[in-house]
């Protein structure tokens, strides 16, 4: 639609013009840059497949073209953008209450207040079934008291509210939305990640934590909820990914024309042609998608992106350790991407149980 | 369309139940079943994106969805009606009088004759623009003398007219209609053949041979000529060679599954899941094709269809080098397909030219 | 040692002379030339190792320079060999009384006679552990009445002597020598097989073949006693593999040094001279072996060559499926040798539970 | 020998003990520790192959050793250490007079000073052959005028003394030693590298700086003396990367142990174990190295090296990102280690011209 078009044009615009002269500083030193949440809200782009509250309504293929187009900068940036939309918004207009969709969504669609989303737990990564964080019914207050530690947070630390996911009394996964001033949360830092470094991350400690009642997400219970938004994210992922190798494609091309060795451009060798052949072929299969079978395309896009962006790295010889080249930047941001959300071997043992009707996460038949 | 889809279905029944039980014993015996052709003919598969000339007028979509049906089956098979569909058919179509279409493309299309295609040469495979085959024009007797060898002619030892390919005396090339039985003509079976063995591989020699001008194809010159064929042609392997991989994973699928080690399914293994996971992850992304950028297509389903193909042998243990289980069959001839009409390290350079403007072919700059 | 020197020197003399010429045509009609056996007998490289009982008594290192050079021309002829000495002579050696070597080493090591090694059963590839083969003694006759099936059994066609391993009544393995002509053994061929065809493969079937006590190897019982000689094997196999993947790589070399295209060598196109590299390399270093460790070394020779001859085939472009240039010999050839005694994947594990500790071939804990 | 036990030992105690403990910030902070020059100095380690000066006089094989030693900490600071002993002690000591080892070669023995070694330009990486930098001889002052500038030079920054190779007016390249403080030298740091922080890498700018004669290094001419530099340091690295690789290796088998994962440790699982089988194979086939062929050494253990820390990095999945983990540190440096003296690609062609006897650097023939 004419709207969709003026949301993408206008939002590629902003990345190339706005984001990528700050992302080389904001990389070295590690710094999230929180105003580019408002800048992207003015655009239109948070929640962006929300009808109404502020949000845009827009197709699920114009939320992938502008993952791709934020990703083609940073995957930090991606990331913060992802779990905005799908690991925020998505919850609350899914499963919270009308109220609750007054309250948040539209301060979340103009970026005013930042959302982080509380899975996984120091030791529970790929099973949340495992999930230790408890939230026990108080009914005198018609209150929950939450208990737990949630980590590798994507915006934690700056987050104003935290869609939590807790185990209750009656062993079912329930979501909850936790502001930022209540007794017994914090939010501390991750240092020293070398990964997704203009995005910050950290942890969600809850020490008895008082939540009213009103903040339950009530239409959702079981995991069902996590991996909806999970599977919601990763939609956008699948074709930021392919944003980022399409970057270090371009990038490599560039620099191989460029750059004069024996006499001829490094474009010219053999060795050089056949990896851009390489990388060409799977970026452009990869675009291909449809939305169905989400887990592949998490996976495929992810893995050859990440192997993309390391031939981009190779070929720049030197270089291609220099951050002022940005390609060293998404090699490491790709190994975090290639991770989250579903690492690569989850996502080939959730396709092998479709494949075969057996699961062999566990020990056990 | 209704028509499109009738010929799909009986095409795949037909494939199914008349091609399956008799690739066993063709393939380990080095045999060819000439009268496939005519079961083709009668299908309305032959040719079968050209208008008229008793040819089924499909989309190139059906056409590619034929070539996976039969590779499904072999890949021998599917060379063969390639052959016959892409590279002798195709240029009479295209480059040929009304009289030749006339003459030629009816008898094809029914499979009552069996074309070739003479391109390469015994010193000349990945470049044909050194081609030896010379053509001398006879002003007195209107005739062509053509001599030279071709090799590696998928057809041959059993074709009845050869489309081929020679240098005239202005340094173009010009295609040509050869019938068997002209004198000088010879087309010798190369033996020993580990791979397509259920088609016949030979050469055409051809030793002065006068060949009248109404033979010669007149509206094409130029390596253009033979490489429209090629290109035409790539579009039907590209999907052929996805059928086979096709039939390689569902093959060690149903192996796995029943198999039953330490207990339980093969199947039930990380190891043998991961490789199901990656093979159908490259079999969904490789079948969403647009018939645009062929070189690359042709390039992926091949190289990939190959990399499948050797994982399901490798599942399937010592049973996998047996011919009753069908895999290796696939594997040798995917070795084949990889690299006839373009090697995989070909099309390398070929998009490596399209992406840097800069040939890697040849020395010089 | 001198003797040994003179060995493998008349040994590399008579693999070139005598078992090249005859090597096409074998592959190509599925041919075992069971004279070969007494050749080798001849030159002293059947049991090699043994010491006494007419064998040469050389080093392990001689034993593996042995198989490189008879795999140098096939990986049947060495899978032949390899049964001869580390499957057959090897237990008999170890486990056997001094009766049983008087009677059985001599011929063997002159190839007068022929074994076999029966240990793999249809239902039981990589786990042994489940063996269906049953043993049960009768004291009256102090004979043992064998029943059970061996598959994918190397030179069982046309061996005189079957080295099989059977459960006994306290349900521990132990190996019997059976001779051709008891009654209820017979050993049909498994015909259409597309790898080793220049050796012979079959089955074992007993169907209550009694066996003297006599015929016992006393001086083991449970897996150790296949698994001592699989190890035994493993060490000629993984020098072996490479001398397969030697003769691709040389070749390949050759065959891109004499062929022009674009006006230059194959060989001077960088992305030959790169799978060159490769393949020099990982030959080279594989080569480097030390007799521990040999599950790592089996399993990375085999897997390494088996690349290397894959590469070596799409080197030779359309030729490389002709099996007078050998290579795809080699590659059909290599797939068998990499599942055969232990899978790529088999070996993975075993090394995976000997650097973690943890057991991951069953669904238990 | 006695004494080169003894180095090692106490060289191995160092690395963990003292340098251990400083890599963390350093890194994270992209710090160089001047002082460890100083601390390797008093434990013999600086140019110990070299016999006299205050050298130790070890055999290769020690240097060998102390280069894993120290790479498993960080590989940014075995290659501090590879610069002062392969590329600055090494030349001073083959190709200097004695009077420049008298000066030289116990003040960098003892890591008194620091030096670098100057000969990639910034127009040159792969072909040192189109050098740039010029040296003009003054017979007057007995000088020469040097002016270009070399770029990536490790310790550059921090250098007391660089050895710069220029080319001469007879066009032949020749190895001066400069030292810091001379007119026209400057040698600014380059920021925002992410491989290798822990030590520093710059560029050497020379504006017309007067060397006297006597700093030019007399006994080698042409691109042999850069070279003899390179392949010596090259052993050295080849150790040194396989070092990093078993710290990876055994970084993620711990990890994996400790970590529980649906109930058993992540060490359990199938796709878990064949990595480690993998990377266990290449570093035990990578350490049984010759001196021989050192070109193919450094090509595959600092290929083989980086492969194994991804899969390491992957192994830890989201700890994998986190510095305090080490192994994306690891992960980083190979990046830069598979590219210095030589990338990847340059060795294949090395190689391959060694193969074939065909150069294929250049587009001539």
């Amino acid at each position: 639609t004419e709207e969709e078009i003026m949301i993408r044009d206008s939002f590629c615009t902003y990345c190339q013009e706005k984001l990528m002269p700050r992302i080389l500083m904001a990389n070295r030193n590690e710094h999230f840059h929180r105003e580019i949440l408002n800048e992207m809200g003015e655009l239109g782009v948070l929640g962006p497949t929300i009808q109404g509250y502020g949000c845009a309504g827009t197709s699920y293929v114009a939320y992938g073209l502008i993952a791709r187009e934020v990703e083609r900068v940073d995957s930090g940036y991606r990331s913060v953008m992802s779990v905005q939309s799908s690991l925020v918004m998505h919850p609350i207009n899914a499963y919270g209450t009308e109220a609750q969709k007054q309250k948040y969504l539209p301060k979340l669609a103009r970026g005013e207040i930042l959302g982080c989303f509380g899975l996984t737990e120091p030791n529970h990564g790929s099973d949340p079934g495992g999930m230790e964080t408890k939230a026990k019914y108080n009914p005198s207050s018609r209150t929950y008291t939450i208990s737990g530690a949630k980590t590798w947070i994507t915006n934690s630390p700056y987050a104003d509210i935290c869609v939590v996911w807790a185990k209750c009394e009656d062993g079912r996964v329930r979501g909850f939305v936790l502001e930022r001033g209540m007794e017994g949360l914090s939010t501390p830092k991750i240092e020293g990640k070398f990964s997704l470094r203009a995005s910050a991350t950290g942890m969600i400690l809850m020490d008895e934590v008082e939540v009213p009642e009103e903040n339950l997400l009530p239409h959702v219970s079981g995991l069902a909820g996590p991996f909806g938004c999970l599977n919601n994210a990763r939609y956008g992922i699948a074709w930021g990914a392919l944003g980022a190798a399409e970057f270090c494609f371009h990038a490599a091309r560039q620099y191989t024309l460029d750059r004069i060795q024996f006499g001829v451009p490094l474009a010219r060798n053999q060795l050089i042609q056949k990896k851009m052949a390489d990388m060409l072929t799977e970026i452009t299969i990869g675009l291909q998608h449809t939305p169905e079978m989400i887990s592949m395309l998490k996976r495929n896009s992810c893995g050859k992106a990440l192997d993309i962006a390391r031939q981009a790295r190779d070929m720049l010889g030197g270089n291609g350790i220099a951050d002022e080249y940005h390609i060293i930047r998404h090699v490491m941001n790709l190994e975090a991407v290639n991770t989250y959300e579903g690492t690569h071997d989850i996502h080939a043992l959730i396709l092998g149980r479709a494949i075969t009707g057996l699961q062999s996460f566990t020990v056990g038949k």
